[in-house]
């Protein structure tokens, strides 16, 4: 008995916890993403060696294919040889022994909550549903780390359970087709980052992407060829489920409907209109014309086709973004406003939803739509996909307004990450923020949804567009709202950067294909160096009016190799920040640092043999490397000529303007700099 | 009159046409891989801006969907804006004009052929089959070139044809499955190379890689659950259809068969014996029993059931090294063996062999197998696949054994792209050699195959150990047999190895991701600068005895970075050479940068973070950098100590013993040079 009483006392000691909610210095010691709603640390290390085995306490539903995944990815990350490849049943000298009651049906509400223990020489993670185990599985490899001789989970007891019960992310497959693999390994990293809905934008203006059977014409005129089979679809759904992921469909009507009128022109809102698959981008006219019954009966034949593919409870059909100009210009369609008393086009668009509303009903879906759905008649059982927010003037978004109306909502205003801006922007959104709501409010803000519009993404580059900013939003859906450390967020994420490589997405290594592509070379470091301080112009300047760009138009260019929060860029500018508060000698060197690596670029760029694509950046480039020269005399403390001045103001007005549709996001900085010391020189 | 001969003479003057066979300084100028067969420079330039079409004659068979890609591919390369798209149908004012009269079936004898000329302000390409067109598609591309201002098609006149009917890759995805993405971006990279048979390796000791509906205990207890539906059997059918690429499915039998028999171990050789999906890689005993009549109706129904998957009219049934010890090892065997006047194993396998002959007839298939399948009773409709010459004890190899004896054949002896030997190895090696066959034996030289078997690599490595090598055999099994320049192959497969990644081949890439996951860090320089001169262990001693790695081994590790043909190295052996040929100083100089590049990239790894994985380079890592100052002071001269010279020998006795499964094959330049040096210095 004493024995036992002073083990535990030790024990006790030993687990010096810190139990917090939110975040403090126990942040700095993990790189957790989304970060757990309670973690207790401890001091034990549970080594992963060639024993390393995962033990499941039964073989039913997704544990046991997801536990082998596991021990995929943690071999591969730690190059340990394991003697045992796959978990086992029931083994209680499992290095992993995971727990959990029942298998999840993802079209209820799923409890995902879960538990995680690091003790001495093993871990346990304790779990409702199997999902919850996943979600605990995810955990378990971030709390991976090592020292000079092994690799091993991290002491620390975990309770975890999400803030918001919709954690989505919607790719957009109609503006720029994306492939079976792309889906998969986005999937694969939502899983990572305890995300657990897919919206999948099937249709727009530029492409209709399912197979259908009862009107072939669909996918035969209206894709390029470039559309999922039946048998895709259900092995997508298949695949999510497994990651205990929903998917959410979406056929875009009665707007954004070119593609289907491309193949069916008689269910258009104008005669004799020739229907084109669109290759622009932005808000176009035709539109399904709501006053003909054909039009019902094609939606009902095609939901009949296509519900059935999709087990999610929900069926979302766009509505959004129809200007009703083909309603216009359309007699017949003005003579039944008329008639039905329907006094403009959003009574209209009404009348069309809910009918669509009573179709889906018949096939046991609920409706789901953007914010244009919201009117006197749709039915409280629909959700409303808030879009618009204060960019669209709607000062408090509309989420706000859905919820207080009595609508279940999703957020994804502020979450469109396709606007290429800064992941600080958007982790700092919070979807409720300081809203006063009533309980009963709060609970119908669903969650929020990251949307990877593609006018402008290939394969080649969506990942680097959602890709890690996706991570850091999944933690605002998953934590606690309090927890919004900028810089714990960055440096936890940079790590979870490095592991999404190992689901294949592809943010990093698709960067170097195309540098290597516009140098027509390997030896692209002098590229790579510019592309951590370039960024592509931010919310859709980059294709202005929606006309710059084709859906054909290469995606291969210097701006594709650049994303949102050029590194270089975030660093310098802070240490410029710092060193203008207070001009320390250790900054001055690392900014002399930064300026002589944009030096020796340019010395390297020069030796590369140009063609059209490298062209293009070379007088940047130059300037870049004028005017790094001129900052070093200037932080050296050298005397500054006027003409040497009127140099440093002509460069960064060079440097300003946009290069090849991105810009150099370290030119204020430099700036601010430069004004500061040649003032402080005159001084 | 006079002015069109005038011109006409002009027109003959601009073309200095140096036709060729085979190669010369013409092979200098462009960078076409295979070579073709015919080729007649011009200067003439076509330049690709906004106003590039492609026209086809007609709308059929695989020539548009093709030109859409290729399309994409130009677009892409250059960053050139196009107008149009998509291709027109007989438009005459068309940049690229594609003409073709027939659309080709792959289970006949296709004609490839195809004309391309470089005119004045157009390309046309002329082909008897759409398949001719597609490579002449694929000529097109590789005509592109640029100068500073735009990018164009350089002028030729290119009369082509294949030397062999048979140009395969067989990839082994029993071993480690390949996903779908993996195959279909090898089957675009083989089109790219104009070669037309994937060979499937679809079942082995490790794995059953298709769903049977059948017998589904193959696929649920012998795949670990990674298989491919039938229906992504079809699609990949399909997909290699729309290429040119024929499919020619193996089902390893009746040895190779343990994943077979963990699902049905009634049909094995052994009673009561526990059947488990093997986990090493070797030559096992489990085979399917061949005096059990059992087994021909489980294998009458799988053939009934597969085979209508593959339209090409050969099966292959590998039949490769069953040493029969399962058989010596069953009474009942023996006595049958006895009964039937059977004298050995062999004639046990003969035996099986002509009955399960007699079931694929009945499906319409030939019968391919490997060598030991040529024996008295099989039919001449049957073709040898040769894996067995020097290395195995056959001085001529079995090919021409097996043409002589009246059979077809296909080689891929010394096409083992596993062994990860040097290009040039593979490359020399001719499929008839300087063998004299008669005409009508040399006509059964069907052409040749490279074999991608996957014990050592996964889907992250697989791409790395097939390309770039396999373009150059493609030229091997394409060209002229006198096509064999090494320094010009080796100049245009680096500019090939580029456009590889254009079709998603991730040689390139993926060897930074696994740098990045061993240095848990992007910042890979001095890692990568190591791959340039390290390269995987060969010929199978990565892996002694076939039991080091077993399947689920992590396969990110510093070997899996390395690949055959490690660049640096080939340089600086290449200029020790030349430098100990004849002393001049500006190798002298290029040396020194060398050993300079390995002493600072070790300056920079020491900056990292260490980690297990990374702990393990440095030792070698070190050595390199003390031998790299040593190399430096003898270079330049000076007095060389005892103690120095002590420890040149025991750096590079050091440096000979490979490194975590790889060797660095820079040391024995360095000890050449060494040797050579101080000597000098002695004397």
């Amino acid at each position: 008995m004493i024995d036992n009483f002073v083990k535990n006392i030790l024990v006790a000691l030993l687990l010096f916890s810190i139990k917090i909610n939110g975040q403090n210095a126990v942040a700095d010691r993990y790189n957790l993403m989304p970060w757990p709603q309670e973690i207790t640390s401890n001091t034990h290390k549970v080594i992963i060696d060639e024993n390393f085995t995962v033990s499941i306490n039964k073989n039913e539903g997704r544990v046991y294919n997801y536990a082998v995944n596991t021990i995929r990815r943690i071999t591969n990350r730690t190059g340990v040889f394991v003697n045992k490849g796959f978990p086992v049943i029931q083994d209680k000298k499992a290095t992993v022994k995971i727990y959990f009651t029942t298998v999840a049906d993802l079209i209820k509400k799923v409890d995902e909550s879960y538990t995680l223990k690091v003790n001495e020489t093993d871990v346990e993670i304790t779990a409702t549903t199997d999902v919850g185990a996943l979600r605990g599985l995810e955990t378990l490899q971030q709390l991976i780390t090592y020292d000079d001789h092994s690799f091993y989970f991290k002491g620390a007891v975990i309770k975890d359970t999400p803030r918001f019960i919709w954690r989505g992310l919607m790719i957009d497959v109609a503006r720029h087709f994306q492939p079976m693999e792309v889906l998969k390994r986005n999937l694969k990293a939502m899983a990572s980052m305890k995300m657990n809905v897919f919206h999948w934008h099937l249709s727009d203006d530029q492409g209709f992407r399912i197979e259908s059977k009862t009107y072939p014409k669909l996918h035969e005129l209206g894709s390029d060829n470039l559309y999922y089979t039946q048998n895709q679809i259900k092995e997508i759904v298949a695949y999510a489920d497994a990651l205990g992921i929903r998917v959410v469909p979406e056929i875009d009507v009665p707007g954004h409907a070119t593609a289907i009128l491309t193949a069916y022109p008689e269910l258009g809102s104008k005669d004799n209109y020739t229907y084109n698959i669109e290759r622009f981008s932005g808000v176009f006219h035709p539109t399904l014309n709501p006053i003909n019954p054909k039009v019902y009966t094609f939606l009902d034949n095609l939901f009949a086709e296509l519900t059935p593919l999709f087990p999610d409870p929900y069926f979302h059909i766009g509505g959004d973004e129809n200007e009703g100009k083909h309603w216009d210009e359309n007699h017949e369609i003005q003579k039944f406003k008329k008639k039905e008393g329907l006094k403009n086009n959003h009574d209209l668009q009404t009348y069309f939803n809910i009918k669509l509303q009573k179709i889906l009903k018949k096939y046991n879906k609920k409706l789901m739509g953007w914010d244009e759905i919201m009117t006197d008649g749709m039915p409280k059982t629909a959700i409303i996909h808030s879009w618009r927010g204060v960019n669209e003037g709607f000062e408090k978004g509309t989420l706000i307004e859905a919820v207080k109306r009595g609508y279940q909502a999703v957020l994804s205003n502020d979450y469109y990450i396709d606007r290429l801006q800064s992941v600080e922007h958007h982790y700092l959104f919070d979807p409720v923020g300081n809203e006063k709501l009533t309980q009963e409010e709060e609970k119908r803000v669903l969650g929020g949804e990251v949307t990877m519009w593609s006018e402008l993404v290939t394969p080649l580059t969506v990942d680097s567009r959602i890709w890690p900013r996706t991570a850091a939003l999944s933690e605002r859906f998953w934590s606690a709202k309090n927890v919004k450390d900028l810089e714990n967020m960055r440096k936890r994420l940079a790590v979870v950067s490095l592991h999404l490589e190992e689901l294949g997405i592809t943010h990093l290594k698709n960067r170097d294909q195309i540098l290597r592509n516009i140098a027509k070379t390997q030896q692209i470091n002098s590229l790579k160096t510019l592309t951590f301080i370039f960024e592509p112009l931010k919310i859709y300047t980059r294709n202005k009016g929606g006309v710059e760009y084709k859906t054909y138009s290469p995606f291969t260019l210097f701006a594709d190799a650049c994303s949102a929060d050029a590194e270089d860029a975030y660093h310098f500018n802070k240490l410029v920040d710092s060193y203008l508060e207070k001009p320390i000698d250790a900054d001055k060197k690392e900014l002399i640092l930064f300026f002589n690596k944009w030096i020796n670029g340019y010395k390297e760029f020069k030796t590369l043999s140009t063609n059209p694509l490298l062209i293009q950046l070379e007088p940047h480039y130059k300037k870049l490397n004028e005017l790094s020269q001129l900052c070093i005399e200037v932080l050296e403390g050298n005397k500054i000529s006027e003409d040497k001045k009127k140099q440093i103001t002509s460069s960064i007005n060079y440097l300003k303007e946009p290069l090849v549709d991105t810009e150099l996001v370290i030119i204020s900085s430099i700036e601010k700099l430069l004004k500061q010391q040649t003032k402080k020189s005159k001084a």
